[in-house]
């Protein structure tokens, strides 16, 4: 194994960490070292079914792989609820940590483990995949930070929309207060969420009213929620997330000259292929018949899929860190903590009767 | 000129009136009989301008199209102010109003003109193009109101935005409180409340919040605005209108099992092109990776622009009263009036430092 290799625990066998698993397999400077779940069992059935390499260790409960020092980074797809705990204690035995969303129950959390992790020099960042290196996202990131594409941007609107299905509904721990907590808000709110600090060039909104009215489960969980957002300059969003319904990942952004959209933001439909949409300087025709230019759809190819980019740009921060003695970079804890902080809003306002909420760092 | 031609007198030489003229032209039902303008030097400019038929009669005052007993129909594309008295004339002097949209100042203007209407037994429509019988629309329609396809609608956005320039807002009516005095919301948000009416089968919403912040003009006209209406059952939308952003025009509709999206909605970008897309059962691929399936993108071509449609179903509703006795169709009055009511709803509740409103039929 060459030294640049940075080597994986996975603590937890969630879904979602199939994926994870995979991505580690895929990115070239990274490896599954263990995976650890709370049964040999347990973590044996995951590796047989996930294709993880033979070599990875198998532990059986979720303490081994934090003693285990050839482990550089833990990914940890625990519910929200354990986050904190295991991710202190990862960061306290000098385990990088990559964090699945939603990250905590409430900022307070969050900037513990964030504390931690800068106390202990090891590298933070949740695994919001879309955001990490894939080369639609920098195609998209260029014009919409481009005057003379989009000119300033004045309004987005997002949304992340899913059916969750009957069985879901019932028994993820997506709709247990004790477990996720957040519910739609947090799985797929935190998208839009982030997606909107993105348009915004991650400057915070000002204020942040909740739209009436979310659906609730019968724990009152969150199921379907909406927000508006405004920036102090007059920059506008609004957001809509969603178990309840179908499929859509959309980001509209509209600026004074231009806009995007896109419609498959955070798991693109194909995985190699990245769609986006724009336009710019688009004009009614004379006596208002049709309209030019008509949007163009850009098309952005690439070999690794997004959350395999996401786990090699970990990786070659933790290599810096290893080898090169550079700091952490902290960018991504930043942005975890700014989407925090918006996502802990959008449940005063509610709590308030939709009230507009001050969005304060 | 055969019977059912039905002999359109135009009102008054507003830029919209280019395009709505071109319409009456196309309509194989349908022909400009008279132009009055403020004088006859104007109407006779506007004819030579913009190809009306040399039969066409050219007045140089606004009541003498009104004293034609040859005119069936007076369109009305003079500003909104100016709308209830001669719309009100109009009726009372048994033409047929097809009366540019914002319709009115407030519902009382509306109800007032609508009145007047019905005692004169005359058919009332708001030139609010795309609803009328365009291809598209009809097909969206079947989409929409398919439980199959789309299941539930819960959750919509729309959006109508373009880039006014700095010429329009300094002298165009719809930037003068005496004149359109809506702003952006009569101009562009008519469109967006029209279709999230449509979009929720024509159920008015339950309440409505304006958005934080509009963007005003030093007289208090409307630039930028949005809001968020929710329905009794639980639908929610949004939608945001503006002045001040490059060109959108989009209507995101999201049920339960389907989606649908168009991105030309008022206008279409080519004027024999519809396109819009749509997706039903969108699920995740195996380990969240892909989705289907992918939305797909219906096109339906048109021979006549949909403003040419909007003339001859107009016209078609003429004939009927004019030659089968039948009474004027009560669903484009219905329309306006509930668009009208969520739009006076928008002005209140910005008035109110953005409380949701109550909307009451």
């Amino acid at each position: 194994m060459a030294e640049t290799t940075v080597r994986f625990g996975i603590l937890g066998c969630a879904n979602i960490a199939r994926k994870v698993s995979r991505a580690i397999t895929l990115a070239p400077n990274a490896t599954i070292w263990a995976i650890d779940s709370r049964s040999i069992e347990k973590a044996s059935r995951f590796a047989s079914e996930n294709d993880v390499p033979a070599s990875a260790k198998l532990y059986g409960s979720y303490e081994v792989v934090l003693d285990d020092p050839e482990v550089d980074v833990v990914y940890v797809p625990l519910p929200t609820s354990l986050h904190v705990s295991w991710a202190v204690l990862a960061a306290e035995k000098k385990k990088h940590v990559l964090l699945e969303k939603p990250v905590a129950l409430h900022l307070t959390e969050l900037d513990t483990i964030l504390e931690a992790c800068e106390a202990n020099g090891v590298q933070f960042m949740d695994a919001t995949m879309w955001m990490h290196h894939h080369p639609r996202t920098a195609k998209m990131t260029e014009f919409i930070s481009d005057k003379l594409q989009i000119g300033k941007l004045k309004s987005l609107h997002t949304s992340f929309t899913y059916d969750a299905g009957a069985d879901f509904l019932k028994n993820d721990i997506r709709v247990k207060p004790d477990l996720d907590a957040h519910g739609a808000l947090g799985d797929a709110g935190w998208y839009c969420i982030r997606a909107s600090l993105w348009a915004a060039d991650y400057d915070l909104p000002k204020t942040l009213t909740a739209l009436r009215e979310p659906d609730f489960n019968e724990a009152g969980v969150i199921l379907s929620c909406g927000a508006s957002l405004r920036w102090e300059d007059g920059r506008v969003a609004t957001f809509y997330c969603s178990f309840l319904t179908n499929l859509s990942m959309d980001i509209t952004a509209l600026g004074t000259k231009g806009y995007l959209r896109v419609h498959d933001f955070v798991v693109p439909f194909q995985e190699n292929v990245g769609p986006f949409f724009v336009a710019s300087n688009s004009k009614f025709g004379e006596r208002a018949l049709g309209c030019e230019p008509i949007p163009v759809e850009h098309i952005v190819t690439t070999d690794l899929p997004q959350e395999a980019l996401m786990v090699t740009e970990f990786a070659t921060l933790v290599n810096g860190i290893k080898s090169k003695g550079l700091k952490p970079e902290k960018k991504w804890p930043t942005l975890s903590r700014k989407t925090q902080l918006v996502l802990d809003a959008v449940k005063v306002s509610i709590a308030k009767g939709f009230e507009p909420v001050e969005i304060v760092n």
